[in-house]
């Protein structure tokens, strides 16, 4: 590789923060997999948050226009539903582009591991 | 899918922050495509950070023991370099495969995206 095209070659620009944060990388990925949107309760479970770290985080990515949430009545309780917005759905694809890199990338450890045979059990 | 097997499903627990960290990441992918080691001046071209990110975030790995740092000189001028640890590429490639989880489960988006006729050039 020639000096010039290693430039930032590593930097992941496109690794966007808005989506990287764990927790929010977490909700994004459960309100892909359920297009029609989840409650507050569900996403809780699902991405293994507390109510605070919830609320935050839903509130960022709602402020970045890629979830947009309803509140409402369900059984006569408040109840708030989630769900990816469109340009949520298209950050986020691109946001996995990136991934993809990075696991292709890494992939030339795998390889040299795999030919080290000080890793290899005899 | 029953209650009990969506418990903390998308909750990406082996997303380690210590690598998760944009800089840091970009730092480890470098240096595992780099089995010999880079030196300061080539992390800083290869991952697009400053002088002072640089220095920040190859302390939190050398600390976490996933880097090594070695000072001396080269050409008569100080030079610092780094190599990845073996408990760096161990969990490195830990990381790396739940990132391919990751991007496996945002493979259900691109298949919807692929059906919603509305998103498709006519």
């Amino acid at each position: 590789m020639d000096e010039q095209s290693q430039e930032a070659r590593f930097s992941y620009k496109g690794l966007d923060l808005t989506i990287h944060e764990k927790a929010r990388l977490s909700l994004l990925a459960s309100l892909v997999s359920t297009p029609k949107g989840l409650s507050f309760g569900d996403l809780k479970r699902l991405c293994g948050l507390t109510d605070g770290n919830l609320s935050r985080h839903v509130k960022v990515l709602v402020e970045a226009g890629l979830v947009e949430m309803e509140k409402g009545y369900a059984n006569n309780r408040p109840h708030t539903h989630c769900k990816i917005t469109r340009k949520g759905e298209g950050q986020f694809l691109n946001y996995i582009a990136v991934l993809e890199k990075v696991v292709q990338d890494a992939a030339v450890l795998s390889d040299q591991i795999g030919h080290v045979s000080a890793l290899k059990p005899e």
